[in-house]
């Protein structure tokens, strides 16, 4: 018996690392005449992942992180106005608008006439509260979680705090990183809807993962109430 | 009879304010060739509230606030290893110890001894959750939560959640706007101990306080032991 579904927000409800990829595409294009035959994706990303420490995730971190490996990669010949470009590329990931992905609404509302249904964000704060009330989403769920990292431990608090057991929680997601092992370790189910990009970051062996008794795969929420059925 | 006590963190538990104030002093030091004349103090402050919207709070936003002032205010004659220099500012506020104020350790055993206590932040939750780690305190709440913004429904919710009433529930803090007038106007009682230092943003009127029925003032946690006695 399901007593709990829970959604994730970025690339399982609405379109966020496409938009990433998006301002990253901006950034190669901005840094082109500094980084001849340097593979910029690949430094950008090692210094994301230095910060990631300190800064943790979102638009501001990945900001910093931009002008950041443009000053190191230029050997500090990059300008103030390349610089400025570059924050003005990070401001306008943070008042784009929320595209949500097909079939969301009406997924939502199919699952939460049968369960209480959550929102669980990863990152920063501001940046998930924003999203969500840009995404017009945010009647549609009993609760809303954002967690600094979607580990173990963190699903585990959010379980205990509604006193749910992990066997009767399921939760839906995008990245097999933050949405599916976690909450499979924990002792509850995971829904896995890929989205066509994936952050390095998020990437892991998914081989192990099909399977798992409490895994299902779909390729689209439409498919997510017959999931949940079968349950 | 009060069933929570909830304490804010920053300039209350631990020094913060004082952290900006001392990485402002940096910037101003950089920003000294390009800004004859001009208040810089006060151009930063106005990016700052223009960014908020977008932004929210913490060392992340107030990183890129000071870049942009930097390029604004020099009119792109600002370098990168200057830029540098901000961001290598920014971090340092990230990596600085987490210092705790005079008693703090002393007061919360000695309130948690009598009820239940709990954390409530506000901003940036990365910031927030690294500086509770360093603070050394995680143990000692029973609970933490922490807000994008300290306003009434912010601290409604918390209640609601919690099932308590806000006749019942004390909130210890240093900004009266954030800590005091809400929870005040929620019907809930309010400790207020101020700090040093302000920053202009939370920086409010305080005159009608002082005659609230729910409002206390003490100039040090070591007085909150026995201003919740009299409650």
């Amino acid at each position: 018996m399901i007593e709990l579904v829970a959604f994730d927000g970025d690339d399982t409800l609405w379109h966020n690392e496409s938009v990433f990829s998006m301002t990253q595409e901006r950034f190669r294009e901005l840094m082109q005449p500094y980084v001849k035959g340097v593979d910029l994706d690949d430094r950008l990303f090692a210094t994301e992942m230095r910060n990631l420490r300190l800064f943790g995730y979102g638009v501001k971190a990945f900001t910093l992180s931009m002008i950041e490996t443009a000053i190191e990669l230029s050997d500090a010949r990059v300008t103030a106005e390349e610089i400025a470009s570059i924050l003005h590329a990070g401001r306008s990931m943070l008042e784009h608008p929320v595209e949500l992905l097909d079939g969301v609404v009406d997924a939502i509302e199919r699952v939460s006439a049968q369960h209480p249904v959550m929102l669980i964000t990863k990152g920063d704060l501001f940046d998930q509260e924003s999203k969500l009330a840009r995404s017009g989403l945010g009647d549609r769920f009993e609760s809303v979680e954002n967690v600094s990292e979607k580990d173990e431990r963190a699903y585990e608090r959010i379980l205990e705090r509604r006193g749910v057991d992990p066997g009767q929680f399921v939760m839906i997601g995008n990245s097999a990183r933050s949405d599916v092992v976690p909450t499979l370790a924990l002792g509850a189910w995971a829904v896995h809807v890929p989205y066509p990009l994936t952050w390095a970051h998020e990437t892991i062996d998914e081989s192990a993962l099909a399977t798992h008794e409490r895994y299902r795969r779909i390729t689209s929420l439409s498919d997510l109430p017959s999931v949940l059925a079968s349950i």
